[in-house]
């Protein structure tokens, strides 16, 4: 193993996105490009939910983990976001969870069906755990690391946005808040993590690490795709339990 | 929420066996009926690994939050099965790790990749790690409760060792060591579970967590099945960096 320039390690971190992101799932070019029914689009959301849940825990996991303030204090504005704050007028501002259930709101989902994640998939829930469990488990670096999929986020949800309104009649603009919030949190958020990244992975041992930890996060975001896939579209087995949607195939 | 007797609640866990077990999943009848290609066999011990590899790990977590020294004991003998021990006469017994990777061998599967389980599907990874992670978090009675799938294998393991021995020409007897030795294993274990749940479950609450602890280990199977399945026979999509079969489906 050698040892990349901070330039190098970026370029083969932005490959792995390239090679790996769930925007290459066919799930999402169904989604994206109206081919989904909207019980498929429930479907999408209602599972989504399960990820979204984990995020402010695997965040507060690496914040417990951390001994410096500043870093600390940085990943700090990752809990705000998702889990909203107190305005200066006094008011909530709403939260990245908040307003995914805006979303599973508007396309009629139950919203305690989607908080307590018992319709979602299983493979679901495990794959966000598995997110969960290595930002516990791994080092700090590594952890940082596994956020850097944001790089990629930006891109796919302004494809998302438009090919969702255009597409989806049932998808009000209202209910797309939270995607309407993140590309600007994304790209401040991977921008620290990147920074981090390049910096303390000042090994060819930490350098693969950092490389390995993006592969893993790439393969939760695509495992959630692929469940999904091939129980709403093909083969089409929901798993016992599992929520059905109500509109045929 | 009612008090079910000890053989209501019995009754109830074998009815979530009969409704919920992995006998029922189209992978297994492909796979025991003969429907598989030599690719789909080897995709599925390579995946399957990643689950005998976390059996003795969740086991020991299950025996490390033990106050009874008694429990513990004959818990242990799980350890025993799966990692095997040195005999009277001085030569190791095979352990049940050990005989799946006679499986793997015979199946011409490279024991580095199987151990590894670098090309194993992501989501039998997530699958099996969820399962190590409810044993380590939840309450012991849930832990041995979520065993208790055991009491379903037997039947299964006899099924599956007759099909694969009569369907499979590239499926040598010796490679099924493990299936020969589980079956009086498994009703071993899950006789003791069973008896543990009875007489631990003493309340409702108990009894409703048993019950869910056997349909999430219900999930763990079935999901790993479901990637196998979304994977390698339909709509035969595998995730970046998973293992290819050579042969052509």
């Amino acid at each position: 193993m050698t040892l990349l320039s901070p330039d190098a390690l970026e370029a083969a971190l932005r490959k792995i996105g390239a090679e790996r992101y769930h925007h290459l799932h066919p799930f999402h070019r169904l989604l994206h490009g109206g081919g989904c029914t909207r019980g498929q689009v429930q479907a999408w959301a209602l599972n989504r939910y399960c990820y979204q849940a984990v995020i402010p825990l695997k965040d507060a996991a690496l914040i417990a983990r951390c001994d410096d303030p500043a870093v600390r204090r940085a990943w700090r504005s990752r809990l705000v976001d998702h889990d909203g704050e107190e305005g200066a007028d006094g008011r909530d501002t709403e939260g990245g969870i908040a307003q995914w259930l805006r979303l599973t709101d508007g396309l009629g989902l139950a919203r305690d069906m989607v908080v307590s994640q018992r319709a979602a998939l299983p493979a679901s829930r495990f794959a966000a755990l598995a997110y969960l469990d290595f930002v516990r488990s791994r080092s700090l670096l590594e952890a940082v690391a596994s956020s850097l999929t944001e790089l990629f986020a930006p891109a796919i949800i302004g494809e998302r946005i438009a090919g969702m309104l255009s597409h989806y009649d049932f998808v009000a603009p209202d209910t797309l808040a939270y995607f309407q919030a993140r590309p600007p949190r994304a790209s401040r958020d991977s921008a620290f993590a990147l920074a981090y990244v390049r910096a303390h992975a000042t090994t060819p041992e930490r350098q693969r690490q950092v490389q390995d930890a993006l592969v893993f996060k790439c393969e939760v975001l695509w495992a959630m795709l692929d469940a999904l896939y091939a129980a709403y579209v093909s083969p089409g087995h929901v798993p016992p339990g599992a929520f059905v949607p109500e509109d045929p195939r």
